[in-house]
Order: structure tokens, then sequence, then C-alpha cells
């Protein structure tokens, strides 16, 4: 990446809701890319806007509305691909996916809190035979951003992705495994790709739910949802202004 | 697609694990393109094997082995990637989704069936909210092909997909409400992006193991893998042989 020589240039935010995007839409004062402009494949919903800010040129890509449906393409599978075809075709210095997650109290997670992830890997890929069962649970260390971390104070955790909003009992023996303190529906598959096309990416992930409390996760998370996507995007912004200027290696 | 004003001229054949893909690269005496004059982007582990036969001009595409690990890349999101890229390059007037699949004795299937999908979903994304869960379900009807039933003598089943090779007791719950009689751990991601881009795909599984049954699926898959990838290749040459010549109309 060209970013190792000097400043970084150009930024990927990988969002996979509309209600966490547009708020960093409207602050980084991004244009949607007109469809006859788009860069990506025709039939995908997923979505791009852009714009340059602090000296950075930021593209936000969503997922989009599932064409029969109309929900957020949530998940793992939208987000590699959205990941993968915007690495192709906009060639991102860094990728940052941010995104709301869920926060295990155990672990010291509050609603609202920010977390970095300095690991990910998936909790619902079970591959009982040997290194495929590696392969499933797909542990990677993040690129090391010691620098942001230090600046921003930032809390900083395990990230454990799976594609249900719930827990199962064998997803949360596989998250207790991966001693994740935070679990999403899309970083490990950013994160996977992203390792694929040698594009460094951080993970910035809002807790909206605490799995291990009382309440069922999809009723707190579409509670707290809007509060915590302000508190998410405060976040993002302030990594982003951090950025500025800066190399890959100045993180 | 070009293909339903005349006969089917590019068919694009997805398999997920080496063992299974090697005796059809060899049936259609296939060549796999070098890495120089590779489709894929710099770092995907995907290979393609690719030739004419019969008529048609076969793409075969496997998600190759794991950079670090060295096991095939099997499960959806790299089912995805790779499919979704196969069709942005190599423009398939059909794809053939063909591999090894789980089966319900409860539901007819014993080990060495092949089956063709005629509808697919998932299984293990849960997401219980109202419209989201339908998502993640993710329930779609592959292309007709009644033809191809009638002429080939084919067994016809639900497939359900899910990341794991195992079964959780959450998974078996929505696997009955799927309706399935096979589970594999690929089809509903390759229907998923042949959808988005509107190519027709057709799923070719053979059963390597009974999951309603005594036997753990990992031991089961194992000492069946490479007998049943004889029966999976034996169906899919039928289908190929039946393509040959014919418009997607005429399947």
């Amino acid at each position: 990446m060209a970013a190792e020589a000097g400043p970084i240039s150009k930024v990927l935010i990988v969002v996979a809701m509309q209600t966490e995007a547009m708020p960093l839409v409207h602050k980084f004062k991004l244009v949607e890319a007109p469809a006859h402009e788009s860069t990506f494949p025709k039939g995908a919903p997923w979505v791009r806007y852009h714009g340059n800010y602090k000296g950075l040129h930021i593209d936000l890509v969503l997922p989009g509305k599932d064409a029969v449906l109309g929900v957020d393409s949530v998940g793992t599978v939208s987000a590699a691909l959205l990941t993968s075809f915007s690495i192709q075709t906009l060639k991102p210095d860094l990728i940052i996916n941010a995104g709301t997650a869920g926060g295990f109290k155990a672990k010291g997670a509050s609603i609202g809190d920010v977390f970095l992830a300095s690991d990910v890997s998936f909790h619902d890929r079970r591959i009982p035979i040997p290194v495929f069962d590696m392969y499933g649970i797909g542990a990677r260390k993040t690129s090391a951003v010691p620098n942001i971390l230090k600046e921003l104070n930032l809390k900083i955790g395990k990230l454990s992705t799976g594609d249900s909003l719930d827990m199962s009992p064998q997803d949360e023996k596989v998250i207790l495994s991966n001693d994740a303190t935070v679990k999403d529906m899309e970083g490990a598959a950013v994160a996977y790709v992203a390792d694929m096309f040698s594009t460094p990416a951080i993970f910035v992930k809002a807790v909206t739910d605490i799995v291990d409390g009382d309440k069922p996760t999809s009723e707190e998370f579409l509670q707290n949802l809007i509060a915590v996507t302000a508190a998410l995007d405060l976040a993002v912004t302030k990594v982003v202004d951090f950025i500025s200027g800066k190399r890959i290696s100045d993180l």
C-alpha cells in the first residue's frame, strides 16, 4: 500500500446500517455517488457516499437495502462482498469498520462504550475437523494502533462475529473461548477480506446492548440504537481527525 | 442474460473443496488458469479451471486454500466472494453449485443420494426483529429446471445453509422450519449472489452424512467424502451433458 510511504490519503468507512451511517455522512459532509457513476456492479444494493475531509478522501459504504425486503443488508456475506468490491475499486489506504455491537458486562462493557477491537474471530462457524476448526474461528489480530488508543482514550477488547443478533448456547461457548468483550455481525468478515487484500483495518464498535444482561438483545438494541449511534459517530470522528495527516505507522 | 435468446454458452461450476472439484476437472478436461492470467484480484486464494466441453465453455472455480492454514476456504463468505467476482469477470449464462451435503433421513435422504435444490435458505442467521428475521433466513426458490429433473431422475429437496459442519439445537429448529432435506455450508450464499446479479443457478448436492442419524457428522463426512464425490461428479456430468445445446428455458 502506498500509505506506508506517505500520509494516509484514502479512508474507507464500512458501515452495516443506514441508521449508523447517516450521522457520519452529515458530519463529514459526504455526498452519495449517483447510480450511473457507481463503482459497484449492477444489481448490488450497495451505497457509497464520498467527500474530502481534513485532507483525507473518505468513502463511506454500506450494503444498502435488501431488494425484496427493504431492510439493511446486515451480516457477514454482505459485509464481505461490499468490502471486497470497495477495496478493488476504491483502493483505500485504511479501512474503518464502524458499527454497533453487543457487549459483555462480565468483560467490562457498558451501554454506550466504544471499543477498538484488538482481535476478531467468528463464533458461528463450528467445523469440528482439525485445522478446519481454526479456519472456522478465523481469529486474527487487527492492525495495531497504539497511538490512537493512547490519544483517544478508547476501550480495547476482542470482537467476535456471527450472523445472528441473538446468542445460542453454542455461540456463547465459542464467544467465551474467543475471549470476546464485544459481539457484532460483520467485523471478522471485514477483517478476513481486508487481510486477503493486504489493507489495514480498524474496528470501532459501540455497545447497544448487554448480552449477558437481563433484557432480550433485540429489544435493548432497538431502544439504544439511536443514542449509541451518536457515541459511535463521535468516536469515529475523533479517529478520523487523528488519522488526518498521519501515516499508517503513526497510528 | 444473453442465454435467454440462444443456447447456453458459458457455465460456471462453483465448488467448495478441492476433493469435490478434481474429478470434474479431469472429466471435463479443464486446465488451471495460470496466476498471471487470473481474472481474480491479487491476494484472493481462489482457483479457476476452464475448458470447452460439448459446445460449452466451462469455468470451474473453487475458493482455494486458506493462505495461513492451508485448508479449503469453505463456507458462505468465501463462496459469496468467489461467486460474485466470477460472475463479474466470467459472465456465465448459468451457475451450477455442486457439493456434498448432510441429509435428513426423516425427509428421505440416504448416503450417496444426489439432490437438486428446489429452494435455499439459511439456518444460522437468527435476527429476531420483524422483516430482518426473513432477511436472515434468506429463503429463495432456485431456477426451475423441470426437464432436468424429469430426464435425469434426480431427487429434489429444499437446501438449508449454515457455516457450521455440525448442527446446534437452534440450527435444527430453523432447518425444520425451513423444511430442508439437505444441509450444506455454501448454497444459500451462492444463491443470494446469483440472484443479486440475475444469473440462473442450480444446486447439485450429494449426501455424505445423515444429520439425524447416529454418527457424528464430521466422522461420517470424512468416511464418505471420496465415494460420494464420485456420485456427485456423475450427476454433475449428466446435468452438463443435458445442458449442452439447450437454452435456459429448455431446462
